[in-house]
């Protein structure tokens, strides 16, 4: 009696967070493939209240997540940026994104932009047009993806997929990242 | 035949969401008379990861929502702190608290905290003890209380029944607190 082949499939979301624009990809991952389920971004505007695009962000996480039923979160995490102003909205961007998730009991994980990037090209500061072409090659799309928040979502996805066995060099946490990058922190 | 004289019950939940510690007070308001439900806090500790940190909050403000339903939620939201690191954290703990309410559909309100201390002491730079013993005061508590983060919790319920009618001078959202507060944006 043939024995069947068991292949596990595992979706995985990646988010990135803005309280302009949210970015999200979808991945599934079958053994040793990676395939494209969709990506895109939430458009929040550049006006209209905050605390309307916080509800928009978490409305249509669930929604992805209630769709696609992803078993893992990746989470594209700036950890300084320009001025305590803007850290305090993407702060909060990220946390309603991270609550979506926690809504759902699905455990999330965090990288560092720079992670994503070396993770992806080899190259810790490649451009987001660096990023785009390479996610292009490995997904097999015919054009450059024309939303490059969508790419950087893709690409968190991708990366966490990357870093599964490789447990030493993700910042899986906050406390994480902070020892492996000192330097970083102002 | 007598008229039934139809009183309105008003539950509001205050919220001080921080990463160490996040501060609740739950107030109940029929008519002119507003009561003390609840109030207390969510100790998270200085260790730990912080998504757990944040996972806690979520969770806790779930349960306080669905046990003491309240109608509507205030936030002691500040918009400014010491740097990039601790906004960043500060929104995360903000979003989630939010996310709370907004998977609960309860409309939330923000306020700064010098508008927290002038609405409730009628001084925008009361210390935590001034505001404790005002809330001794309008509660009718035989102590003061020891938990001086749940004080500001239970303070910002209070000051947001208080602006109940006085939309004029509350600062409804980010945007409205921007413009009521340019000096104090940097």
């Amino acid at each position: 009696m043939p024995v069947a082949k068991v292949v596990q499939e595992k979706i995985i979301l990646g988010l990135d967070p803005g309280t302009n624009v949210t970015g999200y990809g979808i991945i599934c991952v079958t053994g040793n493939r990676v395939t494209l389920v969709q990506f895109g971004v939430i458009q929040l505007g550049k006006s209209g209240e905050h605390a309307l695009k916080l509800k928009k962000i978490f409305d249509k996480v669930i929604t992805l997540i209630e769709e696609f039923h992803p078993d893992e979160i990746a989470l594209e995490a700036p950890f300084f940026g320009k001025n305590v102003q803007s850290m305090l909205k993407l702060g909060r961007a990220q946390g309603v994104a991270m609550s979506a998730a926690l809504s759902h009991e699905i455990p999330i994980t965090e990288y560092a932009p720079k992670k994503v990037k070396q993770s992806v090209t080899g190259n810790g500061n490649a451009s987001k047009e660096q990023v785009a072409r390479m996610l292009m090659q490995v997904f097999q799309l015919k054009e450059i993806p024309k939303l490059l928040d969508a790419t950087d979502a893709l690409a968190v996805a991708l990366c966490h997929h990357f870093q599964k066995g490789q447990t030493k060099s993700k910042a899986k946490s906050w406390e994480g990242f902070l020892k492996e990058n000192p330097g970083r922190i102002k």
